[in-house]
């Protein structure tokens, strides 16, 4: 299954009002003894919202920060509800 | 299915070696009316990646994009390998 089509399956699960929405899934995979390092992700995450609310007008409360962890893998899941107006 | 088992289960299916990876997708959904807005996804990535080579030392053939569209949804996936000794 590709990406995309789990992308849509989600999609259709959870949206039924026509709504712009941005999604950015940061998976961070760890070559095993990197769990020492210093988590970056948190920082990353600030600074990419920050990007994108150059392109897309933002609010704070439509932002959803969503963190997991298993194993190596670190997946950080932003979901962005965008307002009808872009500016 | 949560995000994180399929991208767990993804690199099971694909990752043999113990490699750093990280990757970043970007979903965009429109909200129908939206199709002749100008497409900023592309710009968006090229800065997203700049912001990323702050906290990592990334190089331009380790990055690998692909963009799939269906419908009203965008997926940017963009894949970056790290090497094994970080900034």
């Amino acid at each position: 299954m590709s990406l995309l089509s789990f992308l849509l399956g989600e999609k259709k699960a959870t949206a039924s009002v026509a709504k712009e929405r941005l999604q950015i899934i940061l998976a961070h995979e760890r070559a095993g003894r990197g769990a020492s390092r210093p988590d970056y992700l948190p920082a990353l995450q600030r600074e990419l919202v920050a990007v994108i609310s150059k392109y897309v007008s933002i609010q704070p409360e439509d932002i959803k920060v969503h963190l997991e962890r298993q194993d190596n893998l670190e997946v950080l899941e932003v979901k962005i509800e965008l307002p009808d107006v872009l500016r």
